[in-house]
């Protein structure tokens, strides 16, 4: 029998996001919202878990399969009918396990410490009911935690007295659950007499034993219903994500401005100058320096590259150690070779390009030709004149050199020189006519 | 006779903004800071709206003449003799009215929702004077407000005692008058005996009937009178800007370093990457994704286009539907038909560009010959391959095709391929000699 | 005789930097941090002044020799046996003087106007010791200042009682002696029992005069002891910097994404707008514009210019007035005469360019031939078509003209036209085929 089942809930619209997209498909530092919820259960080994879809559920189901394939289970919660029945319909396809954490696909705030910790209370006390707990400053809406030193219950918004709603804390609503109280509990929901919904809160007043409960920050617990708090939570992700790189030697020289998705690799010694925007699964390697407003996405960039300011490294960019890349630069799908370089306004896609190359400034790699895309080979050591335009399919060889403002359709041999320009001619006094 | 007359004093140098345009000629949030003001008298439907000129006259009355034609009055006020003065001057241009509203040229903090407040507050208890009050942390400088309950006097700083220095309470000087009040209060007007000035604060003291008062918040009331506090007011309109615009369901990567001015307008499902400028008369249709560090001034971008990251849209230029502008990429006073790109480093000026055509890298319009502009006319489904430079004036027709790396500057018929560059010779072994 | 020495502590490795830099050579707005003691110590006139360098001695001594020549004397701490021990090696190379400042090299957020009052207190008072006190909101881990009004004596965390770990007012360790009591001082101090490590704090116990002190604001003595902290040090700099210059009417249009080094020279009426980023030692003259996103380093820009959005301008940068540098251009080490022009997408390096010459869009010079750099003379009056590729050495005489899209690799006389492209030929119906 596992130990730990997981249950996601990601069925609801948003309509306050007031966009087409579910609002789980929203993204916060680079990843799906639903996406923080489901890597903190494989983290924490959970299994099975159990993606609780309804709004636009095959845009949300695809979205989850691509990227986690078999490791999560969705089912399907066809009407909205409360959290309570959400749980229910994740319950009954939900193998047995020992306990099972409850979270939510809009509340990336909160971190893998904080639900470690949670499943480590309900597993040393054998508690019916762990649970979250924070203290906000504005407390309306949110359910109240009474106490008599344990919690004695939790009361809505709609049912508190004038005391009870000066209460500041509150209920987040994540929740370990013993397997079996939970599925006990499940079956005795009774819907809401007004709204006839079912309420997982409901579930606390079932407890016969003392409910377990963590206090965390208010900042781990704010969920996103709009686009202000889904900014709002992005700036707190990245800001997380900034100082733990910093922490192990990544200088930033503006670490407002630097924008590190959550899946980016980095090393000691990087130095990324202001507005640098790295994207998806960059990597970057030791003693690399991105300068200002570089945009990388999905980018290799090895030992001691240089890349920027103006960088543009699009998906399948690789750089080997020492490259530079420069200003006003994009690079798509390409290789660059040891020491290769690239330095000033310059279109590189579809190429593969060998060590110790000086691409020149102004060079374009034709690779379309309005039908199909084409590759560009450069051997090692190639130099190319500026302005040169590359019409591909082409082959550069080795420590070939290419006449600046040539137009380049036919490959060029090994140490021969490429040129295709027109002979320049004076007209005197051209000026005055 | 009209409801609400309003009076808008700009006369002020604004020396401590330390350069040589009159303050309220700066901008806020890409608007001048005497506009604000305007702006809302004009959505109040004031009539007459007098502003007051002094410092450099000419340069202020050309702005809001340009912007607002005959909607706006002005009247000079020779002397800097004080608030009071001001509004003597302006008042004898004022056709009558029930109530008046002064303002100022450097307060854009202020809000249409306070200004409506005060004026239905006059309007419903016929108050002699209503005005805002604020409380402020620090009130060094500004008039207290005494109260028995309503306002009794306001005391200013240099008459304060010891004790009324500590109110914190104080007067932004924002009224609403009874007219006929205001006629009698300014005839009455004594000058002060040290500065020789007028002051408008000294009509307080001729009110026999209580004063009204609306308390605003301190962040509405605050002045502008040198630099730092242009750019923190600043911050504070566009911040306001932006979340309202999410609010609507626009998507901004990071909301502090998103700059969209107080004319712009977008749609639900826009996304704004880091570091978006969209300047002036912006329209931005639904489903747009503006890239990372573009800057857009007075354009149009049709619904789902893509624009940059890096690109610059300046004024005149228009993208239809499903465009897209890549990075590096320039465009000046240029028409894009639908789904026409140009996806990497360009310059594409006075072109008018038909539907599906495909602008390649490294394209330039040479649409400047020294002496004039020139127009480039592009047909419908063109392709253009790489580093092609088009002289102007030049037609390009439907479906014609442009070698990469030509010079083009004779028409291209419809279909045809249009050539211009040099035939490629390589000089074998050339790399040794 | 001297009147103020100086001692800067420089020899610690900052291992939770976790890179190879020696800490004291991180940079904060753009100056490496030793380097903030060293400029207040010359400001101070402070003479001699030593550094005391220890980890990575070789690479600070370099960076200091470089930067301050004999102004610096460097000694070197073998072992890091304490703040004690590192000024005791520093005075035996200090010749007399009346009095002795003690700074670190790494606490970039002191400002002058502090240490000056802190040497005019040591000499109006002639104490032994004055010294700076802040009051922190978390004390833990400073020495604590116990107090009967004048100082009692300094109580470091490990030996604070629970009552005197309450105290929050502590010492950032910055000094002036008398050098007389310094000398006997350092003479008399023992190590500690511990950690066998001499301390520059047990100086305290010696003195027999009331120890003089200035509060200082907790915002100045933090130190830099990781990247989190630079990174925040540098935000404070850069935001003192930017207030002082928007102050003497520098416009700027998002203050929080402006980043002036502190050696930067700017003058009234600038407009600096989003995301510039000024490098080293720019000078920007009068009434000039500089762009969003434009990066400038070691640059000078004349009177009422133009630059950018998205420029950069790399050392020997030289703009006179009335230039207009703009998207996409990038200038190093060049020089361009009054009104002269490169608008759009172009790279000019190593060029002299004389007065209102038109540099087109695609201008590219080719300075590096694969072996060295070579130079483009452009003399005044020029023309130049878009797209041209300038093939280095080579001279544009006055008033001469370049056709678009040419390669010129000859001089061109002055009035002449230079063309070197090819014939455009249309091939008809060449798409059907």
């Amino acid at each position: 029998m596992h130990d730990l089942g997981c249950i996601v809930l990601c069925a609801g619209q948003g309509t306050r996001m007031k966009t087409k997209r579910p609002k789980v498909l929203h993204e916060a530092a680079g990843k799906a919202l639903y996406a923080w919820s489901l890597d903190w259960a494989l983290a924490l080994k959970a299994n099975p878990i159990q993606a609780v879809l309804g709004y636009e559920k095959e845009q949300v189901r695809e979205g989850i399969e691509n990227h986690y394939g078999k490791q999560v289970q969705t089912v399907v919660q066809d009407k909205q009918r409360g959290t309570g029945h959400a749980v229910q319909v994740a319950f009954e396809n939900l193998a047995p396990c020992k306990r099972v954490l409850v979270l939510y696909g809009d509340t990336p705030l909160l971190t893998l410490d904080t639900l470690k910790a949670l499943c480590l209370l309900q597993e040393n006390t054998k508690s019916e009911i762990s649970m979250l707990t924070a203290y906000v400053k504005n407390p309306f809406g949110y359910g109240r935690i009474v106490r008599d030193n344990n919690i004695k219950e939790i009361i809505e918004e709609r049912n508190a007295s004038a005391e009870q709603k000066e209460i500041t804390e509150i209920n987040p609503g994540i929740y370990v659950f013993d397997y079996e109280f939970l599925k006990a509990g499940l079956a005795n929901l009774k819907p809401n007499e007004v709204t006839k919904e079912l309420y997982l809160t409901d579930l606390i007043a079932q407890a016969q034993k003392p409910i377990g409960s963590i206090e965390v920050s208010d900042k781990e617990i704010v969920g996103v219903n709009d686009m202000v708090q889904l900014a709002k939570a992005d700036r707190l992700l990245r800001r997380r994500i900034n100082e733990e790189w910093m922490r192990e030697g990544v200088e930033m020289l503006d670490y407002k401005t630097t924008y590190i998705d959550s899946e980016v690799k980095l090393s000691p010694g990087v130095v990324l100058e202001q507005g640098v925007i790295l994207r998806g699964a960059c990597e970057i390697g030791p003693g690399v320096r991105i300068g200002a407003y570089s945009v990388l996405q999905d980018a290799k960039v090895g030992e001691n590259s240089i890349v920027g300011p103006f960088a543009r490294l699009r998906p399948g960019a690789v750089l080997e150690s020492d490259c530079k890349i420069g200003n006003f630069v994009e690079v798509k799908k390409s290789h660059f070779g040891k020491g290769s370089k690239a330095s000033h306004l310059a279109y590189i896609g579809d190429a593969e390009i060998g060590e110790a190359c000086n691409i020149g400034a102004g060079t374009i790699t034709c690779n379309y030709d309005g039908q199909k895309k084409h590759k560009t080979k450069i051997d090692n050591g190639v130099f190319m004149g500026s302005n040169a335009t590359l019409v591909a399919p082409l082959h550069l060889g080795d420590s070939s050199y290419v006449g600046a403002g040539s137009v380049i359709n036919q490959d060029v041999p090994a140490k021969a020189l490429g040129l295709g320009r027109a002979r320049q001619e004076n007209k005197k006094d051209w000026v005055k006519k």
